[in-house]
C-alpha cells in the first residue's frame, strides 16, 4: 500500500479576494489526493486600486482607538465577506462575529488582535465552503514571551490538531501571544503559519499559491520579464531573500527547511503552471541547469573604512572593531580587507543613527590613522549553487558591469561557493542589475 | 643659496662582498654631494655557492657554545675581511677587533653580538676606506623591553650623533637592547638601519643599493624577466611586500614613510639604471602608468567557514568569531561573508598549531550549523593605485584567470582602491601569477 501522500497548501491575499478567486482555489484544492491541510490569508485586492482587508481592519482598528467612528470601515469589511458569500452562493450568517469584533472595538480595541480577523473570517469560509473542519490558531500557534514562535510548542499542538483530520483549513497570520492575547507575524505571516502546518502535518510538499508563476531571477521593476526560477535550493533562496528577492516571508523557510519539505510556489491563476521549486537539494550540474539561478540586491549600504599602519599584525584588532559595532546594535554585512586597511559594511540607516558613537568609539579605542565614511553603495546577490566552481563566472561577472561602464566598490566571495557579492554606487544600481541580467540569462 | 642636499645611502652585502664591490661603493659615494650617511651590511655572497658572512658568524656562536672549535670558522672570517683590505689596498689591522670577538666566545657567547659584528666590521672597514667617521648604532640605536625598535629614543639619539657630520658610516642591523646587550633586527635588518638613519638625517632621500635595477612587478621565480617598477607609493609596496614580494625589509617603510621621504631602490652592479622610486604620493593617471603596478602571493593559507542559520541576524556574530581567533593568538587575513555563513582566512602554519583550541571553542560558544575548513589555499594581490576606479580591470583580472582554468576560492575587494585580492588553490598558483601577469603587463 502506498503511503498517503500529505500537503500544505497555502493561498495568499489575492487568491482570495473574491468568490470568483475562491472557485478557483476549490478547484485546486479538490485535485488533490491524501490528506491536505489549507492555510488561507484575508481577502486581499480585487484589483490595483482596492484595499486589503487587512489594511481595512487596521483602519477600524486606528478609528476606534482615537475615539472615532469606526461603524461605515467594519460594515465596509462585513460586506467584503457577504459579497463572497453570495458569489459562492453561500448561506453564511456573519453576525455573530462581527458583533464580537464590534465589542471589542467598544471595549478597547487590539491591534493584533483586529488584524488577525481577516484571516480567521476567511478561513472559516473557505472551510465552510470546502465542507472541511476551521483549526483556529490561537490554540495552536504559540509565541515566546520575546514575540519570537515558539516552534516546539507550536509544532506540538499543531501536530496533536492535524493527526486525526484528513482535511482541515488553517486561519494564517496569528496566534496567541506569551500574555494569552493574540499575536500576529510581521506582514505575509501567513507563509509562516502554512510552513508550521506543512512541518506539524509532516507533508511531503508545501504548495504555496500566490498570483505569480513562482520566484523571478531578478526584480521584474528592474529587469524586463525576467525568467521564473523552475529550481532552487534553499540555501540559494535564503540568499537572494536576505538580498531582497521577495517571494516568501522569510520566517517561512526554517520550518520546512530543517524538516527537509520541498515548498513549490505556484500561481493560483495559472495553475497548469509548474511554478519555482524550493529544494533542500538539487544537481546544479543537470542538463539545462543554468549557472546563475538568480540575482537579487539592495541600496542603502554604507563603508566605514579604518586605516591603520600595521593594522594586520595587531591580533585582535577586527575583533575589537566589530565589538564597536556590535555594541552599538549594529550588524554588518561584510568586512572587506586590505593591507592596513579594514572596511565594515553596514546597513546605512542602522548606521546613522549610531555613526557619531561609533566613530567616536572607533577612535578612542584603535587610533586608527584615517577613518572615512562612504555612503550611498548598494549590493547585489549573484546566486547560483556551484557556481563558484564553474570556469570563466567571475570574468562574465565582471566583463558585463565595466561593458556596462559600472564602477565595483566592493566585491565578496568565498564564504560560500554559491554566490559573489558586488558593491556599487547607488546610482549605477538597476544598470549593474540589468548587465547582469542579460549576461547570464540573455545569453 | 640652495639647501644642503642630504642623502641616506644604505649598501646590501652582496654590493659589498668583495673589493671590487667595495669600489664600486665608493664610487657611488663619491658622486653624492652635501651631506651622506652610509649604512653597511656585512660582506654578502661573491658567488651562488659563497657563504654569507652572517652566516658563518651563526656558525662560530652556534660551535662556541655547544664546546666545539669554533677557531677555524673565526679565521675563516677574518680572512674575508683581510682580503677586501688587501684587494682595496689598506693596511688595515683587524687584531684588537678579532680578540674581542674570541675572548667573547669563549666567555660564553650571544647570538645577536655574534651576529652583528659582520656589519660591525664592514662598516669600520667602509669608513676607514672613506674616510669617515664610523658610528656604532650600539650607542644610538635602541630596543625596548618587547623587542621592538624604540623609535623617538632611537631618532633622538642618531639625530644628535648625525648632526654635527657631513658624513659618517653607519652600522646596520643591530642597536642595544633593553637589556644593555646587543640586538639585532631581523634578517636583512640593515634595511632598517637605513630608514632610521634616512629619517634621523630629515634626508631628502633614502637610497637603497642592491643587487637588482629596483622592485619588479612579479616574482621572477615563476615569471620569466618581469619588468621592473619605476615608481611605486608606499601604500602599494606596502601591499605588496605584505604579500610577499620582497625588496625592502617590512619595518624599513614605516620609518621614511612617516616623514614622507623617498626610498630609490638601486642597482650597485648598474649605477646608470634609475631603479624603483617608492614616493609618498603618485600620479596614477600619468601618461604612460600602468593600471596594475605590481603582482605578489603566498602559499599557506587556509579557511575555516563557519555556517549557521540566520547568522546575519545575530548583532555581534562575527565579533565573537573573531574574538576566538585572536584569544588564540592567530591573526587573520580575509573574512569573506555570504548569508548565514562566514569564512576566516588564516595563515595555515598559525591555525595548524591552535586549529583544535580554536575549533572547539568556536562549536561551543557559537554553536554553528556547520565548521569546515578548507587547506592550502595561495592568495594573490593586484595592487595597483586607482585601479579599482578604473574600467574594465577587474574583468580583465577574472577573464586572465578563467582563460588560464584557475578556479576562484576566495575574492576580496572593497577596502581600499588599490588591490584586488582573489584565493586560488595553491596548485593553482603560479599558473594564475602569469596568467594575471601576461594581462596586465603582456598586453
Amino acid at each position: 500500500m502506498a503511503e498517503t501522500k500529505i500537503t500544505a497548501l497555502k493561498f495568499g491575499g489575492s487568491s482570495l479576494a473574491d468568490s470568483a478567486q475562491f472557485n478557483k482555489v476549490a478547484s485546486i484544492i479538490r485535485l488533490h489526493e491524501g490528506r491536505f491541510f489549507v492555510v488561507a490569508s484575508a481577502p486581499g485586492k480585487r484589483s490595483k486600486d482596492d484595499t486589503k482587508v487587512t489594511d481595512m481592519l487596521y483602519k477600524c482598528h486606528d478609528l476606534a482607538s482615537s475615539g472615532h467612528d469606526f461603524m461605515p470601515v467594519l460594515s465596509d469589511i462585513r460586506r467584503r465577506f457577504e459579497s463572497i458569500a453570495e458569489g459562492l452562493g453561500m448561506d453564511y450568517d456573519f453576525s455573530s462575529d462581527f458583533d464580537t469584533i464590534r465589542a471589542h472595538l467598544e471595549k478597547g480595541p487590539e491591534r493584533d488582535y483586529m488584524a488577525s480577523r481577516g484571516e480567521y473570517l476567511n478561513s472559516k469560509l473557505l472551510a465552510a465552503f470546502m465542507g472541511y473542519d476551521f483549526i483556529d490558531p490561537a490554540t495552536c500557534v504559540f509565541f515566546r514571551e520575546d514575540g519570537t514562535l515558539d516552534a516546539e510548542a507550536t509544532n506540538n499542538a499543531l501536530g496533536k490538531q492535524l493527526s486525526g483530520r484528513q482535511h482541515a483549513v488553517v486561519a494564517g497570520f496569528y496566534g496567541t501571544g506569551a500574555d494569552g492575547r493574540i499575536k500576529t507575524f510581521s506582514r505575509g505571516g501567513s507563509d509562516v503559519t502554512g510552513a508550521i502546518v506543512a512541518r506539524a502535518a509532516k507533508a511531503d510538499v508545501y504548495e504555496n499559491w500566490t498570483d505569480v508563476s513562482g520566484m523571478l531571477t531578478a526584480d521584474p521593476r528592474i529587469v524586463d520579464s525576467p525568467e521564473p526560477i523552475s529550481e532552487i535550493s534553499y540555501r540559494e533562496l535564503r540568499e537572494l531573500s536576505y538580498m531582497g528577492a521577495s517571494v516568501l516571508h522569510e520566517d517561512a523557510v526554517f520550518p520546512v527547511r530543517s524538516a527537509g519539505i520541498p515548498i513549490n510556489i505556484r500561481n493560483t491563476n495559472r495553475p497548469e503552471d509548474r511554478g519555482t521549486w524550493i529544494v533542500p537539494h538539487r544537481d546544479s550540474m543537470a542538463d539545462g541547469s543554468r549557472v546563475v539561478t538568480g540575482i537579487a540586491g539592495k541600496k542603502g549600504f554604507s563603508s566605514m573604512r579604518v586605516e591603520k599602519a600595521m593594522l594586520n599584525n595587531e591580533v585582535g584588532f577586527a575583533a575589537r572593531l566589530l565589538d564597536i559595532i556590535a555594541a552599538a546594535g549594529v550588524s554588518f554585512e561584510h568586512v572587506p580587507s586590505g593591507i592596513d586597511t579594514m572596511s565594515v559594511i553596514v546597513d546605512s540607516s542602522d548606521f546613522r543613527a549610531k555613526r557619531s558613537e561609533i566613530l567616536e568609539n572607533v577612535r578612542d579605542r584603535l587610533a586608527p590613522d584615517a577613518l572615512i565614511v562612504d555612503t550611498e553603495i548598494a549590493l547585489i546577490a549573484v546566486v547560483g549553487l556551484g557556481m563558484v566552481y564553474r570556469k570563466g563566472v567571475a570574468a562574465r561577472l565582471f566583463s558585463a558591469l565595466a561593458d556596462a561602464d559600472v564602477n565595483i566598490r566592493m566585491i565578496d566571495q568565498g564564504s560560500s561557493e554559491i554566490n559573489i557579492i558586488v558593491g556599487v554606487d547607488e546610482s549605477d544600481y538597476e544598470k549593474a542589475v540589468r548587465a547582469l541580467y542579460e549576461a547570464f540569462f540573455r545569453l
